[in-house]
């Protein structure tokens, strides 16, 4: 099967190409980018040199003619706009931007943007592979989940489904390497700014916060608000999302963990830690894993939730190749059986 | 004026020796180490190697005669042994440990061990420079705070005395360096450990969670439960405090700057960020500065709060010496005018 | 094949069972480790909790019947006592450790202990894949190489061969991620004492000093003193070797590349970068490449040479399975495919 | 007395202001940036927001009013220009670039740039403090030397001095903090880029090569080529330049330690190591301390030398500062005694 992927320079399409060269049933056709084409390869990514790759213009005909499923790893408002010629002809789409994750609305409240057509917007897919394999299997546009709603919203909806939380305002305390904020020239990207630093960004107006929202109410069939607040970490991989919810009357940490269990009892990269083990984003580094904790705080009938990813893998470009697996019908896990990198 | 540091091989004591050597109206007469006595202080701190001194053994009698403050920044359970011997001599004793913060039975459940004599206790006074600066001029003995209650409770008491937050539990998210874990050999220390990680611990059983209880209750004259999740991100120094808190009704954003404007006018070390503006912990690091930001949440009714500062310095040996200033009538910034270290 | 990890608990260990455990036509057998028998890999590797294996205790009589291959990755002294009875029996032993790779002597002086039996160490061979293939294939005992050599060799040896370095002392300046220091609890193995930090150690006394020199005169065919200073530098793994040499009359860049291209045109991984393009230590993470370059400096007239390698794996576990393939007639990157985690 | 600094949004302009903001003999009087005038000095620094600076265009007539000294922190090729107007009208001038460090010829040559006027090339003088300080006391023009000349100068100038090394090419190797490749925005200084990795750069292409070369043979009264190779290591401050030099006959390492203490017994910022312990940048750290160490290597008759500045201080900022305190005849340590910030 050849795949294409389309914005072919940035960290995630780095990693899009290192689990595709290795998937036993893929075969990389082209690798899409505007801005340097006709580079090798090994050029923007030095560590992939080995690969043979040159970089192509985008070329909607010849895409649509020679492979049969395009991931976009382009920055928002790029698959609005190339997205749906190649659907139309057939071509099996995976988004890993934000643009079809959202209703067409909030999407240009949040991204500032215009949203998508329509009509395409409603065939797409929200891609949270354990929650929507079904859908998932049938769909041609999938829309790849943001990184910190994989995490947020892996931890969240069996408890919410399960009607575990009260209806208050969700508190979701996010921690990410800086590779989310790409590899684009920004002085706060520098070594220099980040090494030895912490600090929050967009409080209160992180376009993460309506896709984890809608996620809830879709799915979890509660609607909750959700307090978002990201901060970046001194690490290049991985988020930790901390989570924060008051429970209902009479729930239980182990009513929670059971909640978890049946959710995930088939899901192969879902790790439900033993109790008082923390996930730790550098013990699923380089792999597809979620891994999961909770707290239930009787002082104060909260539950406190911990999911670590690393966010380049199942926080996008991972996520993006299991969505595949499970629109072509392939094990789950097909190429994507790398273990975590430790230390 | 001669001091003496107990304990005085952690990184903590190693800032209170920066920054001590330094003071121009002190001279550090003693370095006790139980440990390490007859060490020169080089080899425990090679980076203080200029520095002439010898560690020597915990001698009270020597101690009582020979100077006139002391700085015990032991492990817990250390001061409340060794305290009130030389406090009776006379000794102004500064505790950077958690033994003379809290109340005696809430001080045995968090910390697992027997509290101070209840005669001291009742004499200590709780060093959070800007809010107890009178009573802190008195005191012959003064807890100084835990990092993470330093950095939650500046941003948070000016709010909670106003009465701008609803009575319901605080989510206090904290992020910090290692250098919080102490110097001691444990493999969560390790550089293959933290480096590239991002994690939580001690969910739910913190000890700083019931010091910060405590204060808010008596200064901010309103009890809220406080969820606190404490994290270790990949630095050495720095602690950043994310806190959440419902508003009562009627409250902006505006209103919530005022009191802290109020709170900290005439504070040298508290530095209310312009808008938009987030703390970043390396923007403090080295000096005693607490960097403070909020944002009113209009979606949710909530304020989100962020305080950064350096846990080693305002949160540990800064802070110390500021209340050594409070005490002598020096002014407040004697000693503590180094800016931060950046990048 | 069954194969078998004695000294299970360290950094190259968990690369190894990372490592065997994609490996196609390996089964891990048994974990041992004296220390810890009983307890579960994930407690010790958390970051592999999903692979089911238990610790165990070393058993030479269970070990002789059960498993075919056993990798010693314990430290130096170990495999000198514990190997030979396991070769009695005809199990392949792939030592990652010093014991087998020096003359007696030279061991004891440089590491400080007893060589092993001399019977078996005549049977060692070394064990640089790229350069000793055909005697690999055949060996019982395989010594695989040091991290520092490893790096050191690939680069230096075509050049030796052929004669193009005056036999003048080489210059092999290293630095190494703090991984290659193990596990252990040591205060310079700390975060904090790691970060922000750069320093040599074992100055003129590191024991891969000799291992250079002896393989330099038994494959280059000429002596060459080696002056080896390794550093540690802020980063958990990787290994950057930075040779100097002085080069005979008549030779040129050009010539240097070319005995370069003529050693490893069939390597699989090794990547002679691209003319300006230097090795990078991120640009190997995780994978078994080994990346070099090198210019000629015609103010002086020397040879200015640079290696990458993951220490963990072309350093350690990969190259280990890498023998493990020769040995055993696979192709040569069996279970090795993994390419870098940049960034 | 009044300074300026021009050129100041770069990392080594926020030490200059860092380090003179607190220097009890100065005040700054002018920060010059063309690009950024007008805006505060806290938007381009927010560490240093408690400060109230605005930044000013460049104004030649104004400075040479109003200020007595100017410190020149702007990329190679600004103060060849802009440095002899103010010269000329009695403004002390020390310059951080590279523009006065060369004959004419050779600096065209290594920087691809025109060289100032030589009038006042031959003014200048070269700022190593430790070796010029009578020079320095009556010069109008200081080249304030590279930060790897300044930590290579330092140990190998007594050395050659002496008539210790043979006359053969010196090896120096080395390693770097990102923060000496600026602010600017470039790939290569990105996080993402520069965590977790290791590598050269302009091997054999170093400006810094020929400042070494020249001050060897001026001062050194020897000539000596140097082999330079620089390294980025991933931590934002801090170099460790390791040396090698083969000894002249009947040399031995107490003769060489005895040279170092001759030539530093008075010198404020140099601190020998006792044996055995090596140069740490991080226990230089925001210092302006040189720490030095070396061993010989009786095997091949080299010695090895280590030695550890703060790139931004004493390669930098800190150095410029000492050279100001010699040229006004103020103590050496005025404004630089603040001590390393560890860990």
């Amino acid at each position: 099967m050849n795949v294409a992927v389309v914005g072919a320079t940035g960290y995630g399409s780095g990693e899009l190409v290192r689990i595709l060269s290795r998937h036993p049933h893929v075969k990389i056709h082209s690798l899409v980018s505007s801005s340097r084409a006709g580079e090798r390869l090994g050029t923007v990514f030095p560590h992939l040199a080995h690969l043979e790759h040159t970089l192509e213009e985008w070329n909607v005909d010849k895409l649509a003619k020679q492979v049969d499923v395009v991931f976009f790893a382009a920055p928002a408002g790029v698959s609005s706009e190339w997205l749906p010629p190649l659907a139309e002809e057939g071509v099996v789409a995976i988004d890993l931007a934000g643009d079809f994750r959202l209703e067409p609305e909030v999407y240009q409240q949040w991204y500032g943007q215009n949203p998508p057509p329509t009509a395409w917007l409603n065939q797409a897919q929200y891609g949270l592979s354990e929650w929507n394999a079904e859908a998932i299997a049938q769909a041609d546009v999938i829309a790849n989940p943001g990184c910190y709603p994989t995490a947020a919203l892996l931890a969240l909806l069996p408890l919410v489904q399960a009607g575990a939380l009260e209806a208050t305002p969700l508190v979701i305390d996010g921690k990410s390497g800086i590779s989310g904020a790409g590899r684009g020239l920004k002085l706060g990207s520098l070594f220099g700014e980040v090494e030895g630093n912490v600090f929050s960004y967009k409080v209160g107006k992180h376009q993460h916060t309506p896709e984890m929202e809608r996620i809830l109410a879709l799915w979890g069939k509660e609607s909750h608000r959700v307090i978002f607040t990201p901060q970046i970490v001194p690490m290049s991989r991985g988020i930790l999302v901390t989570g924060y919810g008051k429970l209902r009357q009479g729930w239980s940490e182990k009513d929670l963990r059971d909640c978890w269990k049946a959710a995930y009892e088939q899901a192969p990269f879902i790790r439900l830690l033993e109790e008082d083990r923390w996930p730790r984003t550098k013990e699923v580094r380089g792999s597809n894993f979620c891994d999961l904790q909770l707290h239930v705080d009787h002082r104060t009938g909260h539950v406190v939730l911990a999911a670590a990813i690393d966010n380049l893998v199942k926080g996008a470009a991972g996520q993006a190749v299991q969505n595949l697996n499970l629109r072509m019908g392939w094990p789950e896990t097909a190429g994507l059986t790398m273990d975590p990198l430790f230390p």
